[in-house]
């Protein structure tokens, strides 16, 4: 690096924030957000675990060298200091330390490596070009202004030098060309807080009356207020808000206490004083002023519903008859051997078996994979989750009105330290994240968790009277699980020894219920005054296949019913079913539904590698649990903000400049969002080109008592398999040596072949003694980038 | 029992049979047939566990005793035996001893328990009425007729006494009355294997010049000759059978080696004078003769194809490197507490947790779970597979007439033991499985495995800046495996601690494969002259609920796109989504498919138990992993045998008359089979009626080279799931103990919650040594019942 790097700047600046960390909320939704606790300094060691050669393995991946840089990965602290230390440094970006920042002043929201284009990567790699540019990409909340804006920006290139650093607007991955710039619909939030108040004063005597609370903005209040997402755009903006009963223990239950109460306003505008309150709504009567709903309360006859209040009903604590033998430890994994794949920590590669692949890290949509290798050969450039959308439906505004694109809030962020033994079996290895917030980095330890298990059944068995052969069905995990809200989302990318990669969507958590009057017709009545409010669930993953070199071809093979004549059916005309091949030729054919009865199957092969049966080598793509498109046609909440919700899979041409289907910032303008996704269909041939495949996972929801406390991940669960078709010339699981053949029934009784297997001469001298110590989960890591203090890392659990 | 038993006869009666075991195929299609080998006396044994308490628990179920007698358990072996006596004493039935039966004698197929009619069970459960009589119902094969047919009988009621036992046609379980006859295809088989010799000898030049090979019947024969099922029955009895190479190992491959010559012959009636051979297909090309196939083989451009020959590219065993780590030994669950679960092996009773049931076996349809019970209330009268059709489609004759309906070879037969770590876990415990054949009664040891598991995943989470909470989730698996010939088909039910059970289908084992030349149409080209034959795997499986008593209602709720001007919308209309709640009304609105984008949840509800607030306490049912039904259209193989795989799941009054969708003889006459399902659906009400729901598991099977040697069971997979559905106030995964909350970033540090958990204080001193010992695997004990000889069981391994 020159001596002339920017980074020097970094010990010259002035302090300019507090030397405590302090954090302000991105995110104003304060029900969406963890709340307060101090800081923690505790860490997990491994220090339980036998270390003696004689004894079962300790858990750590064996240690490797990636085979070359990771491009993907997230910037270095010292680049995000220098880019940090740099935007403060320039004047036209007025920017104030976020912990100081009110509604008028400009913040730094995100300092994140931009990730390189394909174009520039398969050059590195394919042709020995340079390793990319490295450029940091920042948004910028931008709300000293009449029209406040978020805007992304460029910033590099990377290392940061005196003469040549640029900014730029960042467009060219948006359909929307306006220099990066989305307006920023929560810039007032201390207004809108205070209005929100203000609002709920005027009613006191009727809050009290109903449910013995208040919302006046003070720290003893005992109600909460929160409302719809995105706001509606069509007519200035409104906002609809529902009040709240608050949860009463540490167990995070608010979701499941609406009140029933709506209050409507339009908040067009900066100039509080021109917005207005337009009314409010109780069961399922609307008021257009708060005289005349206070009027029609105080009037005989006024039906008054009760109210949801917290208790253990709401809470996951053990409760109940202990079912027989429970108290006995149940069965567990274990690995005797220790783990079986490979790391580069710097590098964050992982190899495992027959799969290597590149993770990274980021604040919107948290762990993506890259260069996806199956025996050495790319078959994925790359696998990300691009958007998490949880669309709700009810008799009243605010369910109504509800329609969650989760990267706003950020699947980074909430992507926290796994519990060990529960979320991962105990041997586990862990991956931290971090992500950048409010000056600092920010780290969540141990969120990324990596393991191997054996299935509860082998992957290949056949017997006769003479032999028996099984292969054990050993496969790997990543996986990270991100709380954005109430609701726990789990993210596992399996890879099986068949060459097959699983792509696990699960969910847990607390719904996110109804105010039960009149909402039959929406969800089912589950507690005292509480409706299960369906929704669905639909997540987007970005499937960037190369199969064998970047040019590809999406095929169908459908199973169709047919009636034949044959050579040999003596002029019979038979019912039978036949193989119909077809290709998705171009973009307009390539908005795809799940064919009814599966009888589709769509598989990206290269069809210029056919194998020597000339059959076009490929990977399958298709659901391994049910998976769905939105129910919602052409939603009032979303308008273009989500198209990529509205088909099960979609195939596009690859372009640097079509990176992602969604944007965090697509709520804040839903008719003209930063990506319409439609925009990428313009009818371009799809054959023999480097296509990607974007294709949704996710579920209708809805809640029965099933789901109180938590939805459970057993039924909450939807999924993708990418399996390989015709890819190899024979099945690989005979590669491995976990399998048995048993040849009986002989003159010479029965043998056991084992083709080599390890055995796991070791021993467990207490089972317990395998289990992790949990008292050692802390929170985040936090290293402070603003001004530079790497040295001086501290614990944080207070939410972002 | 009174002294006047049927079963004192036992002892007078003269041997008349060998002494030395001996049997004869109850299958002619010997390619389904396991291969001969000799007897084995060894058993498994647990020697090698350790036992001290200090050590982690042995394997071995607690032991309980059953609530009641098990009514649906098979025969004792007296009894058995008794009804066998019984009917080689009766002189109208004219029974030759199967291993001295031949094409013109009659011979006596099957005794088994009836299963008792709902009605009297329920009247005994409920109504402390008497025990259901106990009848046996007989398969009599009449061969020594002009007019073949397999005859059901009734015989009884047991214990059969001299003045009251009777034995009638059991024609009440069929739609088809016709004193329980069916007719018998395969009656002469001696004739026709003798027929296809002499067939194939007449072309002897052929088939050596082709492929160096022969088949004429005789021991050193190295081609193989079979062909469709069912045979074709629409203009008499039309047969197509091909030739086959020879597997030259022990391993099965045969149905991976196609040869690709055809020849049909019309095999109408018992006069083998009369049947004629009608042709010859090769390459597509059909001859009607010898001389003109023999004339066209020696002309100039005739195209001769390659052969497929059987080699390691058809094995099982392991092959090609060995990936990096894989010799270290891999993750292993195991069970340090031993088992959690409870059984009565007299009664065929399990119970784990708050699931309890009772277990059947039978010869069709192997492992059947009777009076599933939930928090001490049935849900599920009984849960059942009927039947499994596999049907194929291709260009040349006999994959195109292939439509295997496989409970005509028996589930049972050819469910074998279980290779204990691979099929189940290594802690797994077992059950024994017996059935009918030949004068014994033949047990496959170990053939049915209990086992729990600890999911790679949590049933429940969630966390937040203060604490994280998360569940374990453990469920409870009953599996049996089948290897109906070249597949094995792997039945799993799983209990979830959220009241779920799950019926999950998984298939290895041989594809049946398709010569290659002219096939694209139907499959891929998977080797040298090899086509993936494609074909519809469908499995029909009876759920009768009994939600909180028999009056029960199959409710729908469906997702549906909406548009709606609502009180508060300013008259605007919004474009959103609602929940449509229906009912299927009656049996012509029961034959059901899942809806498009799985819009529609189907959930049994019993209206008149409604919970607290109002919702109908129900199970639902869904699909867990991807389902079909039949592609194929008014199949011509199938013509009215399998209507009841025409769509995805039914609903049809319960019925004493209509127990079974399926009978093992379907095939036997596709126009007018046994039991003609379509036949159930007269427009009777299901509402609030005892209802049955007979939903379909499967896949559309398209083999590619993956599937090559075997099919994988990871992407060879389907399930349903049965779930709760406002069926408790909340979500029973509470009442488990294993569970932990961490209260975290307080002042106190991290304080971890474990709610009683055990501990797993207990040591393993080689993990080794929990493997088993695979030496032990055996045949199948065979318990001589004509003449009975209970004291003197053998091992068997020749196939039935």
């Amino acid at each position: 690096m020159p001596v002339t790097a920017w980074s020097y700047l970094l010990f010259l600046l002035p302090s300019l924030a507090a030397s405590a960390p302090s954090f302000s909320s991105v995110n104003p939704r304060t029900w969406r957000s963890r709340q307060a606790s101090n800081t923690q300094t505790k860490r997990w060691s491994n220090d339980s675990y036998p270390t003696s050669s004689q004894l079962c393995a300790a858990p750590g991946a064996q240690a490797m060298n990636a085979p070359y840089p990771n491009v993907w990965s997230g910037l270095t602290g010292e680049e995000t200091a220098s880019v940090t230390a740099w935007l403060f440094s320039q004047p036209q970006f007025n920017l104030t330390v976020t912990a100081e920042a009110g509604d008028w002043d400009n913040s730094l929201l995100m300092i994140e490596l931009m990730e390189p284009n394909k174009t520039d990567v398969l050059n590195y790699l394919e042709n020995s070009g340079p390793l990319p540019s490295r450029y940091a990409h920042v948004i910028i909340n931008h709300r000293a202004s009449e029209e406040p804006v978020y805007q992304d920006l460029l910033v590099g290139p990377l290392p940061l030098q005196h003469d040549t650093v640029t900014s730029e607007p960042l467009t060219y991955p948006y359909t929307r060309k306006t220099e990066g710039k989305v307006r920023n619909l929560d810039a007032d939030d201390e207004t809108w807080q205070a209005w929100k108040a203000n609002v709920s004063s005027t009613i006191l005597d009727i809050t009290l009356d109903l449910w013995n609370g208040s919302y006046l903005g003070l720290d003893n209040d005992t109600l909460v207020v929160f409302g719809i997402d995105p706001l509606w755009q069509d007519d200035g903006i409104t906002r609809w808000d529902q009040f709240w009963n608050s949860q009463e223990s540490v167990q995070e239950s608010l979701t499941l206490l609406p009140l029933g109460l709506y209050f409507t306003t339009n908040a067009t505008g900066r100039d509080a004083s021109k917005w207005t309150l337009d009314g409010w709504l109780y069961n399922s009567i609307f008021y257009e002023t708060t005289e005349a709903f206070r009027a029609a309360y105080y009037s005989p006859g006024f039906v008054k519903n009760g109210a949801n209040v917290d208790g253990s009903w709401a809470y996951s604590d053990q409760e109940g008859e202990i079912p027989a033998l429970d108290t006995n430890f149940p069965p567990i994994s274990i690995a005797p051997s220790g783990s079986r794949y490979f790391t580069d920590p710097d590098q964050n590669y992982v190899k495992w078996m027959d799969f290597e692949f590149y993770t990274s890290f980021s604040r919107d949509t948290g762990l993506s994979l890259h260069d996806i290798k199956y025996k050495g050969d790319r078959i994925i450039y790359e696998l990300s989750l691009q958007e998490a959308l949880a669309h709700y439906a009810g008799n009243d505004p605010v369910q109504s009105g509800t329609a969650y694109l989760d990267t706003y809030y950020g699947f980074g962020p909430f992507a926290f330290e796994l519990i060990k033994g529960y979320d991962c079996p105990a041997y586990a290895t862990y991956m931290n994240s971090s992500f950048y917030n409010g000056e600092t980095t920010r780290t969540h330890i141990d969120s990324i968790c990596l393991f191997e298990t054996e299935a509860d059944y082998p992957i290949q068995r056949h017997s006769t009277s003479e032999y028996a052969s099984a292969t054990k069905n050993i496969y790997f995990t990543i996986r990270t699980v991100a709380t954005v809200g109430n609701y726990d989302y789990m993210f596992s990318y399996e890879f099986y020894m068949d060459g097959s990669i699983n792509i696990v969507v699960r969910a847990s958590g607390y719904i996110q219920s109804a105010y039960f009057a009149k909402n039959e017709d929406y969800g089912y009545q589950i507690h005292d005054f509480l409706s299960g409010s369906m929704h669905d669930h639909v997540l987007n993953f970005k499937i960037d296949f190369d199969i064998l070199g970047t040019s590809n071809t999406m095929t169908t093979a459908a199973n169709v019913a047919a009636t034949e004549v044959y050579p040999w059916s003596k002029g019979k005309a038979r019912n039978t079913m036949k193989l119909q091949r077809g290709t998705i030729e171009n973009e307009d054919q390539a908005k795809i539904n799940w064919a009814s009865n599966g009888a589709t199957a769509f598989t990206v092969v290269n069809t210029d590698a056919k194998n020597i049966y000339g059959e076009s080598r490929g990977y399958r793509i298709h659901p391994s649990s049910p998976t769905i498109h939105l129910t919602v046609e052409n939603s009032s909440n979303l308008e273009k903000a989500a198209n990529w919700a509205k088909n099960d899979l979609y195939v596009t041409r690859q372009k640097d400049t079509e990176p992602k289907s969604s944007h965090p910032y697509q709520s804040q303008d839903v008719f003209n969002p930063p990506i319409d996704f439609d925009a990428f269909f313009d009818g371009e041939s799809l054959v023999q080109e480097d296509i990607v495949v974007w294709a949704n996972v996710g579920m209708h929801h809805v809640p029965h008592t099933g789901d109180l406390p938590n939805t459970v991940f057993t039924t909450a669960h939807s999924s993708l398999v990418l399996s390989p078709l015709n890819y190899l010339l024979g099945s690989p699981t005979r590669e491995t040596v976990n399998m048995v053949k048993l040849l009986y029934g002989g003159d010479e009784g029965t043998t056991v072949e084992t083709f080599g297997q390890g055995t796991a001469e070791c021993a467990v001298p207490s089972v317990q003694g395998l289990m992790p110590d949990l008292t050692q989960y802390v929170g985040d890591q936090v290293i402070r980038k603003f001004p530079y203090d790497p040295n001086h890392p501290y614990f944080e659990t207070e939410s972002i």
